[in-house]
C-alpha cells in the first residue's frame, strides 16, 4: 500500500486520521474504510480513551472484534503508557563492606547522585565511614542497627546482610541495591550503562511469566510478542524484582572460582527476560532492583552459614532470599525479571582460600532448591507478609531436621516479618 | 599464590603435575598437598579416567567430598567432552514453498553444503524444483507423498507443513529445518552465522531445564553455573530441541504486523538458554533443530487452520507442534533451548492482506496454551510416541467439544504416529 502511489481514498483517510480527534461520530463510513482508519489510528499512536469510544459506537463487527483481538481496554490514559518514575520514588541501598566508599561512589556519581542513598555500615567492620560530597543519603551503623532491633540481634545484619536493614528502614517504593564492589559496566558499544534506569524500567514495565515469549523482553524498544503468544497474556503482570547481571568477575561459587581462575564473563546478552512461573533460579544480590511495596518483606535476611564470611561466594543468603521472593511472586501473580543491567564486578578475595567454608552452602543447596520448587503456598496468603510465614512454618517442618541451620533460618524469617510489622507502624 | 615467588613446595607440585600420569600411587602425600594437585590437576585439563582413579584410591576423605561436590564421576572418556558430529548423522529438510530454490541454496551453500538435504516440494505448488549443482540431497513431490500416505492425505503435508513428510522419511539423528525465505544472519561483529554448527552445538550440550541458569547456557564458552546452582543438577540433561531466531522480519502473528510494519528485530541477543521444565513457549517452525532418536515422533503435522495459507503468519502448526514437543521434553526429562543461532527472514507478503485468515489462529491460541500448559502424562507414556498418543486422546476430550479443528489434530496425531511406526518399520 506504502509503495503505490496513494489513491483518493488513502488521502482521505490520511486526512481523516489527522483530525480525527474533531469527530464526534464514525457510524456514517463503510466497514473496510473504518477498519482501515482504525489501524492507522493505532499505528499513529493516536488512540485515546474518546477515539476508543467513537469506534466502538459505530458498533462495527470487524472493528469491535479488532478490539477484542488487540485486547484494547477502556482507560483513562492514552493507550501507550509512559514509562516515568519520580527520583523521590527510589532509595538505593548500599552495603559498605569497607568503610572507605570514596572510589565506588565517584564510579557511580553520575547514575546515583540524582537519588537519596541508605548506606549500611557493616557492623563488623571498623573505621569511619568516608563518602564523597554532592550525594544525599543518610548512613547507619551498629548503634542505630542495636537501637531500632536489640543489640542480641545485630549480628543478624552483619556482612552482605547490612543491606537488609536499609531495606527495613527505607519508605520508598523502589528499593535498588549494588555491591560496592561493582562499578558502571559498558554495553557493546563502549557506552557506560544506566544501571538505575535500566532496573526502573524493568520494574515498571510488565512481566510475563506465564507464557516464554523467546524474543525475550515484548516491553523493550522495537520488541513485541512472537507469534502464537496469547492476546490475553499480553498485558502481562507487575514486575516485583529485577535482577542484574555482572561482567568481568561472574558470581560464581567458590569451587567453580577455585577451579577456573582465569574465567571472566565477558558475554554481553542484550536482553531482559521474564523468569517463567514456577522456575526458580539462583538470585544474586549484588545488583538487584524490587518493588518494596509488592515484595519488600521477603527480601530478608535469614539463611546464615555458620563460616559466612565477608566475600559473596562464601555467603548463599541472597540465593535463598531469591528462591523465596521468587515464591511470593508466583503466588501472587508477580514477575521477576533477569538480564540487564549489567555491573562490572573487580576482583576480591582468592577463592581457594574460602573453599573450605562454601562447602557448607554448597551442600544445602541440594536440599533448598527442591524444598522450594515444591513450595506451595495457600490461599490464604494474601500478603508477602503472610507469604513469608507460610514458607517459615514449611522450612521449619520439611528442612529443621536435616540441618539447625534451617530451624534458625525459618525463626528468622518470623522474626524479619515481625520487626517489618513493627517498623512500618512506627513510622 | 600466583603472584608471590613460588615455594619450594609449589615447585615440586607444579613437577609432580606435569608427570601426574606415570604415578601409581598417590596415598603417601599429605592431605594438603593432595588436594593442591588435585585442583591444579583439573584446572590443567589433565584429569581422566586412570588418574581419577588415583585420586580417589588415596581413600582421602577431602579428596573424596571435592570429588563428590565437583559431581565427578567414572567415565571412560576424558572428563571434558568434545563436541562433535559426523556428517551423515545430520539432514536438512527443505519446504520448498516457491519451486526455485536458486538464491536460497547458494546463500547457504558454505553452510548446507557438507550436509545431506531432504527437499519436499509443497504439494500444492506447480513448476519444476530449480536446484542449483553441488548439493547433495534427495526430493520428494506429491507423487512420493501420496505413494508413502495414500493420495486422500496429502493435503496434511501441504505449505510449510510439506517439511514433516521428510522428518518422516529422515533415517538420521539430528534434523535441521530452516524456512526457504531466510538467509544466514551476521553477528554484531559482521561475521556470518553457522547456524547449523550452533544448532548441533545446542543438541550436544546438556539443557538444564530444572534450575534456571541467569548467566544463559553454562556449556556455552567461557560460561559456567551460577553461585548457588545445585551441583546435582550440573549434569543436565539431554537437548532435544534447539529453537533458533529471526532477524529483520521477526516471527509475529499477522495482527502485529499490521499494526508495526516498520518493526525489524535488529537486537541480536548473543546467548542460548534452557526453557525451564513446565514452561511453555510458541515455538517457529522457521529455524529450528532436533534430536529425531529422542524426540521425532512428536514433530508432527496435526493442527491445520480451516484458511491456512503460505505465510508464516497465516499458520500457527509449529506452535502447537512445539507445545507438544515442550510437553513431552518435560515428561521424558529432555530438554528444550531457545536463542542462537540467528537467521535473516526476508520480508514475503502482506501482513493487512492476512489479517482475516488470522483470527481463527489468534483466537484457538487462548484455548490451546492453557490446556497445554495443564497437560499431565501418565508414567505409561515412556516413548515419543506414547505421549503423542496421550496428548492426542486428551485433546480430543478436553479441546474437542470447543472447536472441530481440535478433533481433527487429535486424529491426525494418531494418524501420524501409526505412519511414523509404518515407515520405521518399511525402512
Amino acid at each position: 500500500m506504502r509503495t503505490d502511489p496513494p489513491s483518493l481514498l488513502s488521502l482521505a483517510i490520511d486526512s481523516a486520521l489527522l483530525h480525527i480527534s474533531s469527530y464526534s461520530d464514525l457510524s456514517f463510513l463503510p466497514e473496510h474504510i473504518l477498519e482501515d482508519l482504525f489501524l492507522r489510528t493505532l499505528r499513529a499512536g493516536k488512540l485515546n480513551e474518546k477515539i476508543l469510544k467513537l469506534f466502538i459506537a459505530t458498533g462495527k463487527e470487524e472493528i469491535l472484534s479488532l478490539i477484542g483481538a488487540f485486547n484494547i481496554q477502556c482507560v483513562l490514559t492514552p493507550v501507550l503508557p509512559t514509562i516515568s518514575v519520580r527520583d523521590d520514588e527510589v532509595d538505593i541501598v548500599i552495603a559498605a563492606i569497607e568503610p572507605d566508599l570514596t572510589s565506588f561512589l565517584e564510579e557511580w556519581r553520575a547514575v546515583f547522585s540524582r537519588f537519596h542513598l541508605i548506606i549500611i555500615k557493616d557492623p563488623d567492620i571498623k573505621g569511619e565511614l568516608k563518602i564523597p560530597g554532592g550525594f544525599n543519603y543518610d548512613t547507619y551503623t551498629k548503634a542505630d542497627i542495636q537501637q531500632i532491633i536489640g543489640p542480641s540481634n545485630a549480628a543478624t545484619f552483619s556482612g552482605y546482610s547490612c543491606r537488609y536493614f536499609g531495606y527495613l528502614l527505607s519508605k520508598k517504593k523502589y528499593i535498588i541495591s549494588i555491591d560496592d564492589d561493582c562499578i558502571p559496566a559498558k554495553d557493546t558499544k563502549g557506552i557506560q550503562v544506566d544501571a538505575i534506569a535500566q532496573h526502573i524500567n524493568n520494574l515498571l514495565t510488565p512481566a510475563t511469566p506465564f507464557f516464554f515469549n523467546t524474543l525475550y523482553d515484548p516491553f523493550c524498544k522495537g520488541a513485541d510478542f512472537v507469534r502464537g503468544y496469547p492476546f490475553s497474556l499480553r498485558n502481562g503482570v507487575s514486575c516485583a524484582l529485577s535482577c542484574g547481571l555482572w561482567l568481568n568477575l561472574a558470581d560464581l561459587d567458590a569451587p567453580t572460582q577455585a577451579l577456573k581462575p582465569e574465567l571472566r564473563n565477558t558475554r554481553y546478552v542484550d536482553a531482559v527476560l521474564t523468569v517463567p512461573a514456577r522456575a526458580m533460579m539462583p538470585m544474586s544480590g549484588i545488583n538487584i532492583a524490587f518493588d518494596r511495596e509488592l515484595v519488600g518483606p521477603a527480601l530478608l535476611p535469614s539463611f546464615k552459614l555458620a563460616k559466612e564470611g565477608k566475600f559473596r561466594w562464601e555467603t548463599v543468603e541472597d540465593v535463598w532470599t531469591g528462591m523465596c521472593v521468587k515464591v511470593v511472586c508466583d503466588h501472587l501473580g508477580y514477575g521477576v525479571k533477569t538480564g540487564l543491567p549489567y555491573v562490572w564486578r573487580k576482583e576480591r578475595g582468592n577463592a581457594i582460600e574460602s573453599l573450605k567454608k562454601e562447602w557448607e552452602g554448597v551442600k544445602l543447596m541440594e536440599e533448598v532448591v527442591p524444598f522450594f520448587q515444591s513450595m506451595k503456598l495457600t490461599p490464604a496468603a494474601k500478603t508477602a507478609e503472610d507469604c513469608v510465614i507460610e514458607i517459615a512454618a514449611a522450612v521449619k517442618e520439611q528442612l529443621g531436621r536435616i540441618d539447625p541451620v534451617f530451624t534458625r533460618a525459618a525463626d528468622s524469617m518470623v522474626e524479619w516479618v515481625q520487626l517489618w510489622k513493627t517498623v512500618k507502624t512506627r513510622t
